[in-house]
């Protein structure tokens, strides 16, 4: 199948991926009265005197806002608002169909940080949560943090917490069958924007101790020049050993290889260099930093990647429908790092220990338990 | 039926009036990697390319966004965003019912003219058009003439230009049975908010020469004191012979009455001094200035409130389904004066010459013929 192509033509057939349906068939004026004018006045007013009954009465409590600026769409980069379009809508449609959470795509015509602070904001109210989706590090970082300060619904920005849940879930399993713990391994993470960093403080959070981030100059050190503020906290928890050096450098005698950068840019030598076991998670979409054959013939154990037409898909919708399904269900505030790690690990034991293989250390994202096992997870730490 | 009582019962279990649907039943990873990525990088940059095409790929092209700071709410008043929800859902259901259109809830969390403004500008890539409602006056006309002004998709204040349409054609009607001209009548209009200013602004388009703007302090003249903006442009085309009084001075051998004020403020005596034939809309709603009952007791010929259980409901949701439908097909940048008085022509021609009688001055909303007349005026205006 040519997917570009046939992309293409689907969404020109659709002209849109998604649309409004009402829950209510309208069929009379005593309908209309009931929905609209006159009656109407009644949970409005039932909402000014009690405000929380919002989320009893209107479409907020399982409505979800995806917004985007349209700079860091897929590994298109900055397309701008109008063309990150169809990815908010293709979100939205997951969204709806692994999770019943109804997703609305707002695209913003602005990018500096402070307008879209504000314009969240501003727009809030209609929502249960909020998506950010596609903003370019380091501005999501800061935007995340103080619309999640601000705001009492949870903010979640995808890019970043989606990856790292999913690769954590994908790493954990990964090294039941190899039988190594988390604490004793070595890992080394390309890529130093969102989703690098965000899945470098998880794995943080899931026990790692010995992490090597890189970017494109090579490992992140502490100390290191042109560092952005998120890389510059990361430059103090990760490569405690202070190495310098380039990718090729940094890779040898790791556990775990992810990479979260560009096409092709790891080599079948630099995977044989790695220890024994390797796990190697080259995320880049659509060309991974190698591909899985040529790392499978350079000796790694494990490989998953993000396409979906090979073994274990490292996917972010396994995630994102069902923890803010969770998280709108258990009318959370904020989406905390304990309710990710309970995400997390509640994913990876979706596969039972019999089912568990190199080929099989995540699951397909039809599988029914996927948003069950993730949202519940969710909703069981929010009610501690 | 307790109307009030019901609805909140039906809020209450519905949870939400609308929600969103997949147009593609997804089934497969095929599926999802035409709808997501890698797929949809095609589109993606298909716009990226060529903006317009946004059109032809993306629920844009359909998209209404219903934008409150929820400062008029009904004859609630200010009630807040979130109590203001409830109504902008039933609004997005009436869009969809009646017109195929999907339409988006968003409440704002801020009443600034100028912060108002940038917030719908930042968000108004996703949607083909903004209908502005239940904002107060005097900041409506300002915040919708600069967004009509700045955005290249149609603006709409329904509060203002909706009710101004119906309540026109329900007048045009009107008059074929009395047997008036509209550029031969006195015509009272009371309330001089938004809706009375552009009930106002209409008529005078339709024909009108001679109208008397009300408000709580009595006449409006041109250099009374206290006017707004657009109190003082009105005072300069109506009141021509300057009286200054109260509405029961005004009203003495008027044409017309339309209320779009509060309950109970125009009497019976007020009615009766009226001319013969007398045409008697008073659509405060829930409850109108004066019963159809003590209307017709005072010898109104023709009478017309906001309320379904009687004839001739002079409703909003006549004109805003089928009005958006028409500029969103013909993709307008703007919704001219044109297209609202072809809109309001057709409207009225729905009713045949044979049909018209005093009770039937305007269509019903569930008659199939109404959308379709609206939004073919529309695109005719617009294609010419």
């Amino acid at each position: 199948m040519d997917v570009m192509r046939e992309s293409l033509e689907l969404h020109k057939r659709l002209k849109g991926k998604i649309e409004i349906k009402n829950k209510l068939n309208v069929k009379s004026m005593d309908d209309l009265s009931l929905i609209y004018t006159p009656g109407v006045a009644s949970p409005c007013l039932e909402i000014k005197n009690n405000p929380k009954e919002v989320f009893n009465l209107t479409s907020k409590r399982n409505t979800v806002a995806v917004i985007s600026d349209g700079t860091a769409v897929l590994g298109l980069g900055d397309i701008g608002p109008l063309a990150a379009i169809p990815v908010m809508e293709g979100k939205c449609a997951i969204f709806k169909r692994f999770a019943g959470v109804d997703a609305i795509p707002i695209v913003l015509d602005c990018k500096d940080t402070e307008e879209i602070i504000k314009t969240v904001l501003n727009i809030a109210p209609s929502f249960g949560g909020i998506n950010l989706e596609d903003i370019s590090a380091p501005r999501c970082f800061e935007i995340e943090k103080r619309l999640d300060e601000l705001l009492d619904i949870p903010v979640f920005h995808d890019d970043q917490h989606g990856t790292a849940i999913v690769t954590g879930a994908a790493l954990l399993n990964s090294l039941k069958i190899v039988n190594k713990k988390i604490s004793k391994i070595k890992i080394v993470i390309n890529g130093a924007g969102s989703a690098g960093i965000a899945i470098c403080k998880f794995l943080l959070a899931l026990g790692a101790k010995d992490i090597i981030l890189c970017d494109i100059f090579g490992t992140i050190v502490k100390g290191s020049k042109n560092l952005n503020e998120a890389q510059k906290e990361m430059s103090l928890m990760t490569n405690k050993k202070k190495i310098v050096g380039s990718l090729s450098d940094a890779i040898k005698g790791a556990d775990v290889f992810i990479g979260v950068s560009v096409g092709n840019v790891v080599s079948k030598e630099m995977i044989a260099s790695m220890e024994k076991d390797a796990i190697v998670f080259p995320l880049a979409n659509p060309v991974p930093e190698i591909s899985r054959a040529d790392a499978l013939a350079a000796n790694a154990r494990i490989v998953g990647n993000g396409l979906s037409n090979y073994p274990n898909q490292i996917n972010n919708s396994l995630v994102f429908p069902g923890l803010f399904k969770g998280a709108l269900d258990a009318r959370v505030n904020s989406i905390t790092m304990e309710m990710k790690v309970a995400a997390c690990k509640a994913l990876a034991k979706v596969i039972t220990k019999k089912e568990l293989s190199e080929d099989y250390v995540i699951p397909n994202i039809f599988n029914k338990k996927v948003c069950k096992a993730v949202s519940n997870a969710v909703i069981k730490v929010a009610n501690k």
